[in-house]
């Protein structure tokens, strides 16, 4: 038997695909400020399609940086809770352009075994997850056959999330009481797999540093001195080398102390997401082989464990050919991702005492990490609001909640200031897949996985209120 | 008594100077292709400027590479014996240009407590070294009155020294017969200090490699698959940490099994070389601390052992900000460091062996080793040219031959072809100092030192023909 949310979601596709259209055309890249004007008419675009979708209340949010949109549709029912969806308008850069094999701003259908794909940039993270609840609310208020939600719905889009949402934690401050709310839907994320019916319970936070070596004043001529000096490539490498030992775990004291350990059921339903290995290690993580610490499994690996990489390393003479010399400096960029309880806060002070206690005599060190970072963030799994959203995605999937399986987000997002300013749990309904290539050429989203994204916010919504 | 050779000297220091500040001006960075131009524009200025000095002949000799310029003046005593001056004509690279208090190629002339300096790139390695002969070979023929000098004076400047000679051996091998001689005079180094005159008695060797590991193929997010696949940048990390043993010994095996031990006596005459350590960190070596080879001292560390030196490292994200990725490749310039007997042919091999058995699994490694590198090289100590060298020297600095110390240089010349291919001893005549800054921004030459030099070097055409 067809729900009446898939009846009206069926009836109405031609509404998602024009919608995400016209979105999708417009470039609103945040990185690149050639682009400021368009991710204004982004954040101008969405509004008009929340107030044509029936929002009572939308509003174009400044902020120093991109403005964000903002709309509420209040429930009837005086004694509903809040629910506030979670998305971002801007958009990854395009570069290298050249590996595109369709303009990314001109969004494209394509047939495939799988099914029929919209490629663009942006045609999942994060429009395509946005623009599903434009048609999920409708599909809700048409198959309950109320005037107003079920609970009330607010959305924040904002339009710096991939410039890394530097403005968003004040806005959630400044916006605090607008943005009440009994829990947060996040729709940034995705599934398992097209026919794996899933849900993100916990994402990893973050915290960056960059080490700088310094040796002789200047770069020095490697026969005169080469062999009697410090040469800070040498310690740098040391360094890095020792911040993992021989069990894969990061070495700095402490850096596990407030790590929540896996439990049996974590592991267990980590164990039941379906996962090649082999196909993961051919396509999206394009590597020979696996590695990481000891004793977890690759999902746990990436999703469950903190771990520390070093992103870029560089010093002395990188040019053609070679040049013979001691450099002066040495330069290290590292990001650690954390997982709860961690805060990203300790990461630079543990570090710096790390690095104090290790720099060899005549080479001196300097731990610089940015203020701020990103707290990694959990969904309560056995929480109401989690049991409303399994429910949700079994109907839209056709098959039962237990069914539904919970994944871990390895990356870090602006989730975790919604915890903590706004004091709401989190859940998390997104569309995406693994395969979608989200910040790589050839961006696309799969359009059953959109219009199933869309059934289960309408059914969400009834769901969160029968709670 | 001012010898006449001195009084010519000084009578025509503003030909020397006018000649060094035309030369240097000309960027002769042989490890960049752009200045090829430049290269051969040096070997064209200074093939004139023999001319102009009086050589009957003088010739570009083009290689593969960057050419050569050799010159002769045949002695008209048919008995003479012939000299081989040795020097380059080419410079390295300059950057980090932000570094330097004048532009490196417009040489400028400092008053300084120790004397006169010209600061400039090339000022003493090696247009320095080679400018003062063209003073003191007319300065040998005004102090005796001859037409012809005393011994028959050949000169070979390259233009590929500092990028390794990489045609220097095979240009050696096809003019053997107009470069038959029975001493070859290297002008490339330099004495203990200003006031210690001194002789290089030996060279160090030198091979290049160059390590690439490449992980993923493209960058990866960190989020997405960071603590999961192999980072090259830890593994490159890894490797270069284990270059060294705790005992600051270079790991290779078998990397020591040519070296031939320091005797009592070279380590005596070693000691006798004047060298203020704390000076020397203070200055020169612009360090703040020692380190190296245990059981060694530090001029031995840089003179008489070989070594491992990274002289560059990079891969991944070197901009500003953070990139949170996984790189793709990592990248690694090495030189080593080779005293007699070692062959730096043996390196590659044994370094690439090496690595192999470190690489960890997913991590693929290319071991670049160019052809060729550098032999050590030594003189004899006891040889009639060594003896000629001394008084040379020793009247140049008003001094006694046995108080004209011996020393070892650390950096690496072709000298070891010249004697490979020519079959003649070595002996040096340079006139740098430790504190020149060779090879680092603000590059200099003491020029009382070059006026000596011009000066030994028309002490030495006569000491040699009376040896």
């Amino acid at each position: 038997m067809t729900s009446p949310e898939r009846a009206f979601v069926q009836a109405h596709l031609d509404d998602l695909h024009a919608d995400l259209d016209a979105w999708l055309r417009i470039p609103s890249i945040s990185a690149d400020p050639a682009h400021a004007g368009d991710v204004a008419a982004s954040a101008e675009w969405l509004a008009g399609a929340l107030r044509r979708t029936g929002f009572p209340v939308v509003e174009i949010w400044p902020t120093p940086g991109a403005p964000a949109v903002y709309a509420e549709w209040p429930s009837a029912d005086d004694a509903a809770p809040v629910a506030l969806v979670y998305g971002h308008h801007d958009v990854q850069p395009v570069d290298p352009l050249e590996l595109w094999e369709r303009p990314p701003f001109e969004p494209t259908r394509v047939e495939t075994l799988d099914g029929p794909e919209l490629h663009a940039r942006g045609a999942i993270d994060d429009k395509g997850n946005v623009a599903f609840h434009l048609l999920g609310i409708r599909a809700h208020l048409a198959a309950t056959g109320r005037d107003t939600p079920a609970v009330t719905v607010k959305l924040l889009v904002e339009g710096e999330e991939e410039s890394g949402s530097p403005h968003f934690a004040d806005l959630l401050r400044e916006r605090a009481d607008r943005l009440a709310c009994d829990v947060v839907v996040v729709s940034d994320t995705g599934m398992a797999a097209p026919d794996v019916p899933s849900a993100v319970v916990a994402m990893r936070g973050l915290a960056d540093a960059e080490i700088t070596l310094r040796g002789p004043a200047v770069d020095l001529h490697s026969g005169s001195f080469g062999g009697g000096v410090p040469n800070p490539l040498h310690a740098m490498a040391e360094l890095l080398a020792a911040l993992h030992d021989e069990h894969g775990r990061v070495t700095l004291p402490g850096f596990y102390d407030k790590v929540r350990p896996l439990t049996d059921r974590g592991r267990e339903l980590m164990a039941r997401v379906p996962f090649d290995e082999a196909a993961w290690l051919a396509g999206p993580a394009a590597s020979r082989a696996t590695a990481g610490e000891e004793g977890f499994s690759t999902l746990e690996r990436i999703g469950a464990r903190p771990t520390a990489e070093v992103n870029g390393m560089w010093g002395g003479y990188t040019g053609p050919g070679h040049k013979t010399i001691v450099p002066a400096e040495a330069h290290a960029k590292l990001t650690f991702r954390l997982v709860a309880d961690q805060h990203p806060g300790d990461v630079g002070p543990l570090l710096r005492q790390w690095v104090d206690e290790r720099v060899p005599e005549g080479i001196v060190a300097e731990v610089h990490t940015p203020p701020g970072g990103v707290s990694p963030c959990a969904s309560d799994l056995d929480s109401p609001y989690t049991g409303a959203l399994l429910r949700a995605i079994a109907q839209a999937f056709d098959t039962a909640p237990d069914d539904v399986l919970f994944t871990r987000e390895g990356g870090s997002g602006p989730e975790a200031d919604l915890v903590e300013v706004l004091g709401a749990p989190l859940v998390f309904l997104g569309a995406g897949l693994p395969t979608d290539r989200i910040h790589s050429p050839n961006e696309r989203v799969l359009l059953p996985m959109l219009y199933r994204g869309a059934e289960a916010a309408a059914h969400l919504w009834r769901e969160l209120a029968a709670r």
